[in-house]
């Protein structure tokens, strides 16, 4: 029988154990447009605590007492839905459980077999030909509308989204500053080919990038790529040139503290004329999709942009593995292998 | 012998009176490309206090010892300039003076003869045809995009530029609420259209554009015109519909104080994907000049777009109606007849 983890109580700032339980899952045979699966990866992701409140979001809450969900790649062991055969490796938004009943709401989609024929790794699908890659892609390319020969500063440059965007940025020729927490996550950055690191917990984050410009020779920055926020923002303000543009991606700094930002900086947004833009990948992603898919599986298969990935064994990690993204235990895309 | 206020000192904080002093310009006979003019209209604007810092801004800072400038109404007494002759009206940025000699650094430009034609007051150029009406027109326009249909929230809407946010808005079949400081500026903004009106000084400013919002039962808004920064955008962010569009335009509550501004909401630009972008008139304005005086000459010469003028009278004063800008003391426009 199926396991999933429910979600039995909301967080007050930072979520715990205790906000989950491990759940079987009704059986029953299919119906329609269904399909039964085998999971063999689960995503876990920043934005998910924002679906634990109960408060208006850009996804609905998740509810108490029902299975968290979240992107799982699985393989088909029955199919009642057409397209879908026993052996289909899929990806699906029915993570969080080892398997179970899989419908159209969960937007089962199977792996294109032009990818895995190059050898790609399955939960590749979960990171940079998916969701973080694509977040990356999107706000990079689209939102920021970054350009060769721009600098571009990205905040959690060690996280699946950040160390995608530094790939894609040195891909495309731009000059890039990361920011990552510890000599360990900034070693990775640099290994990664950013051109100069900021390490936040060494020094304050303007102190570090000012420095990291000046390294470089940069007046300033061109693209900010925010996954982080607060004090990262306001340095990104501080030291934005003209015409710069901030893609707001992720705020994980205020994501569990009701704490206001103190934005010392914002105003600049008027001299340099900066333009900042909050996004999430799936407004963007269906109208984009062959486009990305093309460019970064070539940035995949060339060897441009890599994925280091921290796997956390077995269903029961589960929430150790998404607790883990809020206290910077993640060098890259954190999953968990079922 | 013309006279000009001389920057003497830079503010720390609010602008003094003593960091102004009069003093005679020096005078000679016209070179080639000058002009000698009479003044008559002197505009103070709250983008003055910025260039009084020592700080690269968008602008050059004024220097110490040397005349102000900004923009101004002249008649040309005497030319050395093709294209301009004795007794034409001149807009120049030879202002925070009585006269003396203009060259092309300052940009003189000959009021259209069509526009005086119509009736227009000269000093209508140094307003709603120029500077601000300019910044009303292009903010909502253009940066924010601002369409028919739209819930549009503007601050300090009894100023010169926010209460022709608030026309431009109403005649382009807005839902328009305007925030203002006190009873009186509150009807006159009211006066101008406005659907709903925030009295800053009465209430905290969310609480006051929830109920506003509530009254005319709209979701949120749609569009932000800033000119204040701080609890009014923290209050934008925090009411914004998705894909909401804010356009930067001042923030007079933090020109004077190096206060950092405390942000709640700012986080709600990811889940709503709210843009945000400053500007300045001057980036866009030429490119758009035609266009735009045609439409805001016609507004104009309907009345849907009216200008409230404050005026104080003779050069002397130019200080005094530039330091009433930081304390709300004007209604519209603020103007020195010299």
């Amino acid at each position: 029988m199926a396991k999933a983890w429910h979600l039995v109580s909301r967080p007050q700032g930072l979520p715990t154990i205790d906000n989950f339980a491990l759940r079987d899952l009704p059986d029953a045979p299919l119906d329609h447009n269904q399909l039964r699966v085998r999971n063999r990866w689960l995503s876990v992701d920043p934005y998910m605590r924002g679906r634990m409140n109960d408060a208006k979001s850009y996804t609905a809450s998740f509810q108490i007492d029902q299975p968290m969900t979240g992107g799982a790649i699985g393989e088909v062991v029955e199919s009642r839905m057409e397209g879908f055969a026993p052996g289909d490796l899929i990806l699906h938004m029915g993570g969080w459980r080892d398997g179970g009943i899989i419908g159209l709401d969960m937007s089962p989609f199977k792996l294109p077999d032009e990818a895995l024929a190059t050898g790609m790794a399955p939960q590749t699908f979960l990171h940079n030909m998916g969701l973080t890659g694509g977040t990356a892609w999107i706000g990079l390319l689209r939102i920021a509308a970054a350009r060769p020969g721009d600098t571009v500063f990205v905040s959690a440059a060690a996280g699946a989204v950040g160390s995608a965007v530094v790939q894609i940025a040195k891909a495309r020729e731009m000059a890039v500053i990361g920011s990552a927490g510890g000599a360990e996550k900034c070693a990775w950055v640099k290994s990664l080919g950013a051109d100069a690191v900021v390490d936040y917990k060494a020094r304050p984050v303007l102190a570090g990038l000012s420095e990291a410009l000046e390294s470089l020779g940069k007046p300033g920055i061109d693209v900010y790529f925010d996954n982080v926020g607060g004090e990262h923002l306001d340095a990104a303000f501080a030291t934005a040139n003209d015409f710069a543009r901030f893609a707001i991606c992720g705020m994980i700094d205020v994501y569990n503290d009701g704490h206001p930002q103190e934005m010392k900086y914002l105003i600049r947004a008027i001299p340099a004329r900066i333009r900042m833009e909050g996004f999430i990948y799936t407004d963007q992603f269906f109208e984009c999709m062959e486009e990305f898919y093309a460019d970064m599986g070539g940035l995949i298969a060339s060897g441009a942009v890599t994925m280091r990935e921290t796997v956390h064994d077995g269903l029961e990690a589960t929430p150790d593995a998404f607790l883990g993204l809020f206290s910077g235990q993640n060098i890259g895309k954190m999953l968990v292998r079922v």
